[in-house]
């Protein structure tokens, strides 16, 4: 595909250098008299071709023209012999002939090996297809390849827009579409990115002034804290927290609830100018007017039917056997008859497969999902525990360097696991979608693509997202309290957030594994493992057939070259990549105002990444047609408003944003922040210490009768001591209004967005309203030509003429006996032309 | 039009009995010789005849080319001479000629009247036109409009299914399409009505288990509560609002909650419903592929247009003199050549109002809809002062029959009172809404009616809940506690509710304002009003020329009659009182599970007395065409989702089930919910009456020393009296929290049950799938012959004969030499017309 030094018509034509290949047909076969292999490499596969410009809607026919062949194979018994494949060989190319394609076999005669069948459509048959598809033929003949890959698939063209129109003339509307989808978002986080920074660089110059966090550095102050584990772990100054606190106020200031509100909106308007650009596409790609097709069933679907039908066959063959056998007895055959007439309906009705034969698939569909939950569930308490015990093991360690580094070590580790049991999961969830699917038994292949999507994206979603939903709304919210700890195992407490607060390590927690997540798949999953993958399938090929490659090296045709390169498996590991990297900008951003600036900068890489392997190092893939990017758009829109009630909840439980507002306009005598920290943090009395749990050494002496921890709870010398105070439910109830009023107001704020940004753009709607008018005043001026004319070859049609036009042009066009297919051909058409 | 016992094939032809009388227009016209009247008589009005069946189509037809028409009497100057009248009449009548119809003058020439041009379409005009609207020509003739009024217009046929198609026929798609709409509505009304049903007995049927409104009637309890009023009212006993809290649990019990979470999937599901029911029309109806027209500029829009257009003329004729005055005295005319070409593009160019010019139309806009807000607002704030000052006036009275009555009265009246201002207002806004949308110079019909619907709406629905959002959400909460209770006007406590709780006043008034709004709109304004309108006309018509009439008492025509009905003046009001009523059903279910069946109640009724009046009363109206309810759904399923979260308040905020469960879970020592209203009731300390309210006579003694109020208030012995306490934190925190939880389920709730209701019926995707199937396989079997036919046939065309099929379509129907619009006719064809 990529050498094309030589010149391409001629290796790209037929043996008589005139018809042009349009396709070419792979298989592998081996002599009759060969020893047999494994018969799994006996499948049919069609390639492409990469170079012949007037590729794209002809891909589009044979690609369907194929599905009824490619379902003989798939359907046929799993271990044909040789001569059956070969039968069913000759049906396809059969099949192939009657569609008007002419075909070249392979000359030459090995003993094994694939076998090319060249393809070439006629023009009367392009004419004719694209007459259904309705596409008008094309008259560039660039060599879009060459011209993708100079001015799209480099890094170096980053900052250029993406040719979406080549894409879509070269690949099919479809990866068009996903190119185009993924520009925009691209392009749309440019203004997010800028005013992640802006929000970043808030926090950072605000953070002198900053009254919280000025009281916790403030050494005077003094806070002694109670200790953070049992006996091992002594009392401490809230001051040496200090750095935490600070950098906790670069994502935790009021900026933040604004970048929040900002972005939700922008989630709105990305959807909006996404549908508009999309109805854009449409326009200018002839798809206005595109309806869906009805569907073939996928060979499994038609498999399993039949099976039933021949299982009901059998069984009321069974009962009819038995009904006679009895009936012998008594003699009456008119009830025979009778019974035979109530029997026989069922099996000649149009059958289908109900909810009872895909129960069973439901049934163990719904229980492995459950267990897929139970399993992120249980990896994300995994590395919890460990996370507990490395921590209290490391604090009894005596050695104090040991000591001083147990957060930072705990942190870094538990996380890089976390990284990896996501990566590792992630492969396999995407395996057990697929063969949940397949159980599912959907009738079509977009209906089995949907299925597929939806149970990937829920079973990926969960696992990118648990540790991140688990660090944000739980993690230090069961720790218990001072004297009344939770234990797991009855020895390790449970643990609790940093002292500078939640939100900092959800911050942590989130930029590692956003980062991470896409560096590794960047590079090891799309660049690595097809890599690696090749390597082995040449060396495969080499071992297996050493001899015929080597005898045939400048023989090597175009085809021989597009073979080896990767199959093309869909689209949908390219888009999930992307949406889950959509959750990370759009679902917690109120905690990492920098989300979208990484995703910018991965998708500038991710864009020319793509490109480059689409160009060339897979095999070019069918075009498909396709008007949209289908269930991907519904779970961008559901993602989206998730993020809203998200965003809510971690500024208003995860973050400290509420409680300073409480404190400032409640409690505070001055008005200031003053006393903030004071205020959070609640007494505790080290005699209710349980026994045990005391600090076995404390350098900070021995005078400590009270230490503080944060929480809102009732002072030891009240009346109800430790139960929470009335300060715990005033900010509780002052988060849960702020959930409800940001909820509500960027609800109503986004559908406002959504309203007031029309879907069709106005250039587009009065382009099509001017071309209707046109039409309307051609038909005006014509009329009473078009009466005469019709008048003169009434005559020559054969429909029965009625006195509405519409009928008139049934008679020209159809001019054939077919009275009742005719009409009904009409109304059709007569409701589908929108004058 | 109702008396049909003469043939009327006779009296609805031309003189000459054949052809058939299509449309009728009216005017008044006076001899040039006579005396000149108010010229405001002379406008060029339209009626339709009531009773020819092919009419439908053709009043399409006319209303489209009636347009141009009567934009030309709009647009010219507003006192024009008879003479100038009689010019435009005959251009109109010419442009009418010109389109192929055919023309009646009435013989007589009186004086002054009205004379009635009849019209008649030829089969040719209507025909053509039919192409344009692609409907199928009607084949039945059916005395439609005799069937209508026995089929649909009685009450006695309340329990029949509407004949929807036969609506549709006669009155066109907008209004069939409006009855569809009611019908679905008042079908799926009546699940709600039972289902509401169900939760007042379930309410009835456990008052007597109830545990609080047992306590508050149980006599021993005898809580003493503090005073309603400030020296006139004594201390009282809280077993003596037993009635209220009784009545209260009919309406507030769990089985309410359930209720509102059934109401919004209900609202959801109707919705859904009607999307499905919609679809299903247009299929039948044949509106599939109809898609809205280019519409003609209002004649306003154009007038104003033309004045800016001469304005600026004007300004640029005024700007080149002076131009050229200065260039005289430096004599280059080489540069004013150039000056005039800078600025006479703008007078030719595509001009249009911009924002500039709606500006002050705008700014009066919004400004009146805040004054309009004010003005509702004030008159519920009148009627709260209403409420306080009357019942403080009637507290002080001596008589004790008065004083027993006191709330009794108030409420009553004060209710009376709110319905009539609101029905007044209702009449205003009406108006005012639609001089406000004249001023905002909408450009077209659709346009204008959109804008005008949504200011109604927003006007009449804020005047309809503005005195029910009062009383569920405002009062009695800002009324302070004993001690410190807030006044108004210095001297007038603010009102608090009732004892037995706010919910049981939000009933009353909700039942009241609902029941009263539909009564008196139904009767007074739909039956009284039109009658007496019609009465008067009649009067006054007689009044101005009594001989005339007189003369002629025999030889009057059907048009004559059709005249003298009232004439149609839109959907709108019928539109919005059905969604004030939904508003009724959806917003505040929670508080009235009876709406429902009101509603439901109503609209059987409403049906037919819609039915009677459309049939009977008005004018036949022109039939528009319609795809659906238009912007009315937007407005449906705004309110369906306003309504999830008022609900979620009404339950939290207004019912006391969350202080219930609160009280059971966290503060009830037996997990009971015995001493509920102890809990509820906070301590007053007698001693702390600011001077002057105390109660002056009390029959209860002067041994009390505390009374208690409801509210969660310290106890006077406390550290922090009467300062909010713990209890009041939590249960405000389970409030605001249930309102999360509340909202955030049945919002997705709903969400999925819009998800699994698919939008398009499948036997009608089916249907459409077979027909465009079917359409292919005639396609592909008569290729070949269709080719030979073409083949023939090009030398008879003129359209150069491409290689696609779809040029030879084109060589076919139009064989004209307009290449350009034959071919940019044909790419909307293609796009269109899907295979």
């Amino acid at each position: 595909m990529m050498d094309m030094d030589q010149d391409p018509r001629k290796r790209l034509c037929f043996a008589d250098g005139r018809r042009k290949v349009d396709y070419v047909l792979v298989y592998h076969y081996r002599k009759r008299s060969s020893v047999r292999g494994s018969p799994s490499q006996h499948r049919l596969s069609i390639i492409s071709n990469g170079s012949y410009p007037l590729g794209v809607e002809e891909k589009d026919q044979e690609g369907r023209k194929d599905e009824p062949a490619e379902v003989v194979v798939d359907v046929g018994p799993p271990d044909p012999a040789d001569g059956e494949k070969i039968m069913i060989r000759e049906e396809f190319e059969g099949n192939l002939k009657d569609a008007g394609l002419e075909i070249e076999h392979d000359k030459e005669n090995k003993a094994h090996g694939h076998a090319f069948i060249r393809l070439h459509a006629p023009w009367q048959v392009l004419s004719r297809e694209a007459e259904f598809l309705k596409i008008k033929v094309p008259t560039k003949k660039v060599r879009h390849s060459r011209l993708l890959h100079d001015e799209w698939a480099r890094y170096g063209a980053f900052y250029k827009y993406q040719p979406v129109d080549l894409i879509r003339k070269y690949f099919g509307e479809k990866i068009g579409l996903y190119f185009a989808w993924l520009g925009v978002y691209t392009q749309l986080l440019i203004p997010a990115s800028v005013v992640g920074i802006i929000v970043f660089f808030y926090g950072w110059a605000t953070v002198e002034t900053n009254i919280p966090s000025q009281e916790m550095c403030d050494e005077d102050q003094n806070f002694t804290m109670c200790p953070l584990c049992d006996r091992a772990c002594d009392y401490w100054h809230l001051s040496t927290a200090c750095g935490t606190a600070r950098a906790s106020h670069l994502f935790d200031n009021p900026a933040t609830v604004f970048f929040a509100i900002f972005m939700s909106l922008w989630a709105a308007m990305f959807l909006e100018h996404w549908k508009r650009r999309q109805i854009s596409l449409n326009y200018s790609w002839d798809l206005t007017g595109m309806e869906e097709e009805e569907e073939h069933p996928r060979p499994k679907y038609e498999t399993i039917l039949l099976q039933k039908r021949q299982r009901k066959k059998k069984n009321t063959k069974n009962k009819n056997e038995q009904i006679k056998r009895q009936l012998k007895h008594i003699h009456a055959y008119i009830l025979t008859l009778f019974t035979l007439n109530v029997f026989l309906p069922s099996q000649t009705g149009h059958e289908k497969l109900t909810w009872r034969d895909r129960l069973p698939g439901y049934l163990i569909n719904i229980s492995s999902i459950l267990f897929m939950f139970g399993v992120t569930c249980s990896a994300v308490f995994s590395v919890i525990i460990y996370r507990i015990t490395i921590s209290a093991l490391m604090a009894m360690s005596s050695d104090p360097e040991v000591k001083s580094n147990v957060r930072v070590t705990v942190t870094a580790t538990a996380v890089i696991i976390n990284l990896v049991v996501i990566l590792i999961l992630d492969e396999i969830y995407g395996m057990v979608a697929a063969w949940l699917t397949e159980l599912e038994i959907p009738k079509t292949e977009t209906n089995f693509e949907e299925r597929l999507i939806l149970k990937a994206f829920l079973l990926k979603f969960m696992n990118a997202y648990a540790p991140i939903f688990y660090v944000a709304f739980f993690k230090g919210r069961f720790a218990g309290r001072p004297g009344d700890y939770v234990y797991v195992f009855n020895d390790y407490r449970m643990e609790e957030c940093a002292p500078g607060g939640c939100l900092i390590e959800l911050c942590i927690q989130l930029s590692i594994i956003m980062l991470g997540k896409q560096l590794i798949q960047n590079n090891v999953f799309e660049i690595g493992i097809p890599k690696l993958k090749k390597l082995c399938r040449t060396l495969k090929d080499k071992e297996r057939a050493p001899k015929e490659i080597v005898e045939q090296p400048g023989r090597r045709q175009q085809w021989h070259l597009d073979y080896d390169l990767e199959p093309f498996d869909g689209l949908t590991p390219e888009y999930m990549e992307m949406i889950i990297q959509f959750g990370f900008v759009s679902l917690f951003v109120a905690s990492f105002p920098l989300a979208p600036l990484f995703a910018l900068l991965n998708n500038v890489i991710e864009i020319r990444l793509d490109a480059k392997k689409f160009v060339t190092e897979l095999r070019r893939p069918d075009a498909i047609r396709a008007k949209d990017i289908g269930i991907w758009y519904n779970i961008l829109s559901g993602l989206g408003k998730f993020s809203v009630i998200i965003n809510a909840f971690v500024i208003s439980f995860t973050s400290d944003f509420i409680p300073r507002l409480v404190y400032q306009y409640m409690y505070s005598e001055t008005g200031t922040m003053h006393g903030f920290i004071n205020h959070t943090l609640s007494y505790f009395n080290v005699s209710n210490f349980k026994p045990g749990t005391v600090p076995s050494i404390s350098s900070l002496g021995k005078d400590i009768t009270f230490c503080r921890y944060k929480d809102y709870r009732e002072p030891p010398w009240s009346t109800e001591p430790y139960q929470f105070s009335k300060q715990y439910w005033s900010v509780l109830a002052a988060r849960l209004g702020f959930v409800i009023l940001f909820q509500n107001l960027v609800i109503t704020m986004s559908m406002l967005v959504a309203w007031v940004i029309p879907d069709v753009p106005k250039n587009i709607s009065e382009k099509l309203k001017k071309e209707k008018t046109l039409l309307v005043d051609v038909f005006l001026n014509e009329e009473k030509e078009k009466l005469q004319l019709i008048q003169s070859l009434l005559s020559g049609g054969y429909c029965y003429p009625g006195r509405n036009h519409g009928w008139m042009l049934c008679a020209n066009i159809w001019p054939s006996s077919h009275h009742s297919l005719c009409l009904i051909g009409l109304n059709t058409h007569a409701r589908r032309i929108n004058i």
